[in-house]
């Protein structure tokens, strides 16, 4: 077994797992993984607390990274840097606001460096990143570039360990679970469950419901972390596209874009379990889990989704819910 | 000893304890009480899990409670009713916003029943919350009523817990603590952690700050929780009202009202500690906390501050921080 690499330990580890509204013969379990913390709450937190590990072990003096204007691992990634003792430079796809609200405010507050960058620019974000830290290298500054999400093969350590904690729960709670269902926007989190699934040699599912693109694009992309990091750690996983499982279809009106059915879900959970959902991807992938065990197109006795965080978004939506 | 009455158990409990940047001589730990939980964080959930069991073992049908329009308290017992199956009705100090934000949003999405009032009905809020119950009460709805900020003999368990976690924890941690350090808004996270310190027969001094009304107006509201806990329990304690530290001078321009001041305390401790401090209660506090300090008005060693929350209203002073 592989062995985890150093981390810096921000994440509030154990988040609870409760057990929720069932749908028809399905027992629903929930992981509070909106509960790693406040300014550092939701599933990024799992993931930078092995990047920025590495960015000290580099010596930088801080890091770059990117999101959209309410990127929540931008807003993470901040408040997690300042503790570590890091600048910070983020790139958010959008405009400044005139009256700056959740994210976008908090990465205000915490006093990061923010370029925006057009939707076009940020099609290339990755080449203007690496652009940026050179740039600041010639300057003597070196600068750790953390992508999108944290999804690569350093941040996927955080959903190992996540995987690993998820068991030693069921274990400890007495409770089967047969599958885990997450959204992805950067596949990076269920490129760690399904590295996780994989070196514990688990018989849990993992499967993810995408907020943007499609499944093709998110399982060329989960494939190429979880090669990435056989290489880079010397293992070996035989996996091809058609044991990573994502669900097309409920991306709704795109990425970001909260329509009646995203804000008909996040009322009725709040009213029936005092949880808040997230406009931009618990919402949509709860909505997705709904509709397969509905349409009987997965059909488990136990699933456990996870809550993957994400409330300070909403208050960019509020419009939406009048 | 007492024994701690049955509670509802929402708090995620033993929050970290962290050292912050000293000041002066003065070593500072930070108890990170806005860790209790997500719609649930802060202070008041401490209290709400003893109040809300109350309401259960009373079999009530819901709550009736009330704050200001951006209150933590509010928003917390609507999310934390929800949980245990009860209604919510609201009295918000306020007008309805236009585009409503921070707590105010969620207690709308968690379907509250909001009953606004003004200023100067909230004069006589506790006998308005009385007729409404009355009135459900006689149309047979069972109502259980909160008072503000959950501070009374029963609200206080909530602290005197936490005083206890306090304690263990530093023991375990091996740190020394001569004072505990928190605002105060209604008097009773500041009369349980004293009933904490009472039964422990600790040397930790307690020492709040308030941030409105003035100290003797808390001290004698303080005085009257620890007097009615004494009553109910049939506890004796000789207590008056200079065992009951409190220092005025931190209100700022009274409460609810951010200043320059508390806007650029909340930006450096963003920067500095990356953690959100919260404009109506911390700001004020850790502002006083750092005079007091500096002026030598306290002294000693190794002070914990506790952060009781309220990120949430942090985005309805958004203008402020442009």
């Amino acid at each position: 077994m592989l062995k985890t690499p150093k981390s810096l330990n921000l994440t509030l580890q154990n988040t609870p797992i409760i057990k929720i509204k069932p749908q028809k013969g399905t027992t629903l379990w929930l992981k509070r993984d909106d509960l790693t913390g406040i300014e550092l709450s939701g599933n990024k937190i799992r993931k930078l607390d092995f990047l920025i590990q590495e960015a000290i072990d580099q010596n930088s003096q801080g890091i770059i990274t990117c999101g959209g204007l309410q990127s929540n691992h931008c807003r993470a990634a901040a408040y997690a840097a300042i503790k570590a003792g890091l600048d910070v430079i983020l790139f958010l796809r959008g405009k400044p606001e005139e009256r700056p609200t959740g994210n976008h405010f908090l990465n205000q507050l915490a006093g990061a460096t923010i370029q925006y960058v057009t939707q076009e620019e940020y099609l290339k974000i990755d080449s203007i990143m690496g652009e940026k830290s050179e740039d600041l290298m010639s300057k003597n500054g070196n600068f750790y570039v953390i992508p999108e999400g944290g999804s690569n093969e350093i941040g996927a350590w955080g959903y190992i360990s996540c995987f690993n904690e998820i068991v030693q729960q069921i274990t400890d709670l007495k409770i089967a679970v047969d599958a885990i269902v997450v959204s992805t926007g950067s596949g990076g989190t269920h490129a760690g469950l399904l590295l996780g699934k994989l070196m514990a040699n688990s018989d849990i599912d993992i499967i993810s419901i995408n907020v943007c693109d499609d499944s093709q694009f998110f399982k060329e992309k989960i494939k190429g972390i979880v090669d990435k990091f056989a290489d880079r750690y010397g293992e070996k996983f035989d996996i091809s596209y058609q044991d990573i499982y994502i669900f097309d279809g409920f991306t709704g009106e795109g990425y970001g874009i909260t329509g009646k059915r995203e804000v008909d879900i996040i009322r009725q959970f709040a009213r029936q379990e005092g949880i808040v959902l997230d406009p931009v991807y618990t919402a949509k992938a709860y909505l997705g889990l709904e509709t397969l065990i509905d349409q009987e197109i997965i059909d488990y006795k136990n699933v456990l989704f996870i809550h993957t965080g994400g409330i300070f978004g909403i208050f960019s939506y509020a419009e939406k819910f009048l």
